[in-house]
């Protein structure tokens, strides 16, 4: 597999845009910065568009799945064959994300990595299929070299299929039963944290749960020790195929001067490993909330990231994200349709 | 003035339909709680519009205009102009509120109470004036008894036009040059707190400016000492029409059975008076978006508030709750439309 794209430089961000506009909220009838976060929002996203006015009419989502080996060891409160069940649930429309996509008028593709049960071929489900599961990252390395590479792809591919279609902004979802083990895996290793700080609950642990997760974290980490100085080797050893497809995922949006709207901790566990593989993938990604998993606001801060929502949500699947784009879409609107103070006759500040 | 109306008791929430929404919510397919607040949301919903499956696909805004005699003080950022020529701005579809009403596809019906420089005749402005502005209530009250029923009469009037238009949820927004320092006064007065902790800078004071108005409004409380221990006498000696207007408002609402999602600071405020007057009145009510301005926490912390957003909006015109429409609408499609685990044949938890 050819790897060479991972080494793209990022798309530029565009300044004179970004400065056309930030010029223009402050001649929008308003006292200046009243509209807080969403002038900021909107500054950004026409840097990032390259236009004075951007808009996110066209939203991509793409879910993300596969099983981990790690579910061996007792670390989540539902049943591994529910990754399968779900893509089936997205597939026939029944999820929340399959739900979300639908009152946004978004675009919705699943992209399935490889679950012990095999769903089988679904309307907009896409096989990249790499293997039923990665193996126990507790007694091995979770996935080999080639299997990390077609994760990766797998998500600049969806990138590609969202740009040409035409969308303004990408979000990236996952599902995986177990996943929140690799995800506060990664994120110890990457951060220098331990497991007692950053496993959660995840879908529903009870605290005895909790504390379990985070023993099969440590012992993990400590095997994998001589493994985990670069980011790639730590998402190959600890990680899932759907968080390296979300990596792969937000490099290639960078490189092809995409933006992405990140979701929650899983998502932004993602982020940190893209952003530490290449820093300038930060310039083109917007957070959307910040989950209620308790490892999230350090991975966060981690990105100088100040999400737009708090809401206490922890479900996944992009469902934060989701449910962002209405403020993405609102900021856009106010600062392309907002009349000025000459426009208006309306007296500026005194 | 016939103000028997004040005295009507609350329309009751439907505990069955509450139940019923909340055994629903049990069922979809996400880990309990993983919807974080938009649960909550729809199970509110559904208790107060006596459905399992709740909808606010038809929302009514009204914002609420009305000059202040306080202006003279010098407490305002913007000269006392501007909520006239706010009006028309409103009317012609320049302002935050318009743009945000249009986008959302809700009904927005401007109420002029009386401004100093009158805009006249517009479609969508109702006329409904008082007076061209409040008296200066650093000198005397702000209203006559009189003018302050007009004022809760109109709010209601309004609630009573969005409920005909077949409103599912009615937001009040407010204009009016110096009402910030009216709202801090009637907050400082209800909750027995310092013009010094809750004045704010506004539309854009400086730190001279925020200090000037607290001493303006620690003025007026000391020459109104005697009038200050009901809730509607506070609103007539340091109130504003559009502030009297919006608290009449949220008492009709709660008699009619309208849910309604209160905006920032000043709204906040005119809340506070509302469930003061009459505590059923806060069943209502939902909360949009903590406001910049400093005060504002202290007022939900009165009102036992948690609000959707924080994303640091301090304009008022109704902003903040329109933009958090699209969150209850997204509540409410995830609470509609989503499947069981049964319908899905997905795992429970184990």
């Amino acid at each position: 597999m050819n790897t060479d794209w991972l080494a793209q430089p990022c798309a530029a961000l565009n300044e004179t845009t970004r400065a056309a506009a930030l010029a223009r909220q402050g001649h929008l009838t308003k006292p200046p910065g009243s509209l807080g976060q969403l002038e900021a929002l909107a500054v950004q996203l026409a840097a990032m568009q390259g236009v004075e006015r951007p808009a996110v009419e066209h939203a991509a989502i793409a879910i993300f799945a596969g099983d981990h080996g790690i579910a061996v060891e007792n670390v989540s409160a539902f049943p591994q064959a529910v990754t399968g069940e779900m893509v089936k649930n997205f597939a026939r429309g029944g999820a929340a994300i399959s739900v979300l996509a639908k009152a946004l008028g978004a675009r919705l593709e699943v992209v399935n990595l490889g679950t012990v049960n095999d769903p089988g071929e679904w309307p907009n489900v896409v096989r990249a299929v790499i293997a039923p599961s990665t193996s126990n990252f507790a007694a091995g390395p979770a996935m080999t070299g080639a299997q990390l590479a077609q994760a990766l792809q797998a998500g600049r591919d969806s990138v590609l299929r969202a740009r040409e279609h035409g969308a303004q902004i990408f979000i990236g979802g996952e599902m995986g039963i177990a996943n929140t083990t690799s995800a506060s895996a990664i994120a110890c290793a990457l951060l220098h944290e331990s497991p007692q700080l950053l496993a959660g609950p995840g879908t529903g642990l009870d605290s005895k749960g909790v504390a379990h997760k985070a023993v099969v974290i440590q012992r993990a980490l400590e095997l994998h020790r001589a493994n985990l100085a670069q980011p790639l080797d730590v998402l190959r050893c600890v990680g899932g195929f759907e968080i390296a497809a979300l990596a792969g995922a937000y490099l290639a949006a960078a490189q092809n001067g995409m933006p992405v709207l990140v979701d929650g901790f899983i998502s932004s566990v993602a982020a940190l490993v893209a952003v530490r593989f290449n820093p300038c993938v930060r310039d083109w990604m917007l957070f959307a909330h910040t989950s209620a998993e308790p490892g999230h606001q350090r991975v966060l801060a981690a990105l100088d990231a100040q999400p737009l929502l708090q809401l206490g949500m922890r479900l996944g699947e992009g469902s934060g994200a989701a449910t962002a784009v209405p403020l993405l879409r609102l900021a856009c609107a106010l600062h392309n349709n907002m009349a000025t103070f000459a426009e208006a006759g309306v007296s500026d500040k005194l």
